[in-house]
């Protein structure tokens, strides 16, 4: 089928064709959700800002861009340390092309958005070697529930996707504490990904936190106080909320699995209605294994589209295709998303040409 | 019609009926606008609480009423000095027989819902005497308006009411300012209204800002910053910003007029697609005259819903017939969704018996 010519089927082959029949006419709405954690700022753990100390603006700064096509608390747009720019731009390419609506929604962030936002009135996450990283964790997810809630009696489905800088290194934490083994599988913004690292600061948050392995399968609430993120409350807030009664497709890479597992402890059946929607940069990445972790949850499938930006003219955007950024401000999910609403019409490669103008237009 | 048995046309015939029309077999959303104006605070202006200082909680106390059927803010709900409760208590009862999906937004609060809003990041309002009432008003008329069309991509048509006490002595100041004849006209939360003391107060905010009667015809962006409130700057701009692609009912008194003003001067095509709902006790109140402001504006159809509490065995419903609170929270214009979508099957009487249950489970 024409509309589907561009989507990749990496998990869960039969529930990945269920979950795109229900969704392939309906239309969608993209949500955002935004968060900080202290996690970002540990040298070398992410690559979503220049530095570390400026990861505070970038989830700010990726609202910003999807609501007004500029960011407006800092100069240009968020980039890794060599220059690579944020997802955000494929977002924002998707959105445009098939006028898409859009809300962001923040579980706790450092620096707010000077751009309409859900104030969900939680905080921002602290480094997760404390073994406290985040407070009030179970009144985001009620609030954010509400907020699907509502948003699921007038959208016919949702794309939710993040921004929160050091997010694979909280979901890790998330995994580990709730029994999931990701050691080694969780993916990373920069082209080499540093597990030992990961590894390492997450078994400093579980030691501080006295939690083993697997200790809290059944108390998702308490892995993300102890060694999670804002973000990951508040989207699986939104998931519970709003899966119950339409479909819901989980934007992002790795970091989906922590909000999975979390959503399968708090209400189990909604994981019929939900699927992850990625890049083919995630699902063909070897330093790190999406299916691998999934598998240990339920039979969710994995879509990816198949975005590729080999032939671009432009050597920031060709550096996704050496596994630098890959994925993130749900930009796999919102281009599937693209492809099925329109049709087909925007494909990947009139995709790609967007995102190009964009790119000379706010990078240069 | 049985669906429109229970509302009143008061204003603009046609229009009226055009609109009802255009929206009966819809389906809508509400969205309560809050905001806090420190004008509120001078004795005997407002009846939003049952003493000045505590009328910074009435409306964060309102959405908490809407999103979880109590408020956590304070104690009980909020209340006039006399005890009469909180127009919520009409919108709480309509948005649940009708399953009505609602959101809040904020234009600038003192004190926020323990809830999830829509963040614009506006400010608390000055006493309008100061001639500074409100910052940043471009801005959160800016953001608002993203939020509006954000909100008219995925909704059939919405209803937008408000929460912000002392808010018809600020509308006063705005019509002024902007050249529409509202002395002895604006309504009141109050059995006796007010009149002399809301006059004194907006023309001394008025020579504070060294503005005459129509000055600010062209300039509602100065209206609302000089003798305004956060309120309006964020209801203006969720007007503006959904009503070129879908019909917007504006629930409320005769603060809709001040809305009318600013939306009719910054986009003026959009008023051929809204219309004021609200309630009996407005329409019929001789104390205020909506029909006398709305027509120096425009051809803007005034629907009411035919509410009466004067065979309710609550006496605390039953003062809303001698003249107390009369409107607020969106209350006639929810009511009047609630007829159209339920077919009718929702009355009137329905609704008062359900609005009777939620009194005695929440006031007692």
């Amino acid at each position: 089928m024409k509309k589907h010519r561009d989507i990749l089927i990496a998990h869960c082959e039969k529930e990945a064709g269920n979950f795109l029949s229900k969704i392939e006419n309906l239309e969608p709405l993209f949500i955002c959700t935004i968060g900080n954690t202290e996690t970002a700022k540990i040298p070398e753990i992410s690559a979503a800002g220049k530095y570390p100390e400026i990861t505070d603006y970038t989830p700010a700064a990726d609202v910003e861009l999807l609501f007004y096509g500029e960011c407006k608390c800092i100069d240009g747009v968020p980039a890794t340390p060599d220059g690579i720019p944020t997802p955000a731009l494929i977002t924002l390419s998707a959105l445009n092309l098939a006028d898409i609506p859009v809300f962001a929604v923040s579980g706790g962030v450092k620096v707010k958005p000077y751009a309409p936002f859900i104030n969900l009135r939680g905080e921002p996450g602290e480094d997760i070697r404390t073994g406290k990283a985040v407070k009030n964790v179970e009144e985001v997810i009620r609030r954010a529930e509400i907020v699907g809630s509502n948003f699921s009696k007038i959208a016919d489905y949702l794309v939710i996707g993040e921004s929160i800088p050091g997010g694979t290194t909280t979901a890790l934490g998330v995994l580990l504490a709730m029994g999931v083994d990701a050691e080694l599988k969780v993916s990373s913004s920069m082209p080499v990904n540093p597990h030992n690292l990961k590894i390492q600061v997450v078994e400093e948050g579980l030691k501080a936190a006295k939690i083993n392995f697997g200790d809290l399968k059944s108390d998702p609430v308490k892995a993300i106080a102890s060694v999670g993120d804002p973000m990951i409350a508040a989207f699986s807030g939104l998931v519970i909320g709003s899966a119950s009664r339409i479909p819901v497709l989980m934007a992002g890479g790795t970091q989906m699995t922590a909000i999975l597992s979390v959503v399968r402890a708090l209400k189990k059946d909604v994981l019929e209605n939900v699927a992850i929607g990625t890049t083919r940069w995630i699902i063909q990445d070897k330093s790190s294994d999406i299916r691998g972790i999934v598998s240990q949850i339920g039979d969710v499938p994995i879509l990816a589209a198949n975005l590729n930006f080999s032939n671009s003219e432009i050597e920031g955007l060709k550096a996704y295709e050496k596994g630098v950024v890959k994925e993130g401000v749900g930009a796999g999910g919102i281009s599937i998303a693209t492809f099925l609403k329109t049709g087909g019409k925007v494909s990947s490669e009139a995709l790609l040409r967007e995102i190009e103008k964009n790119y000379r237009k706010l990078v240069g």
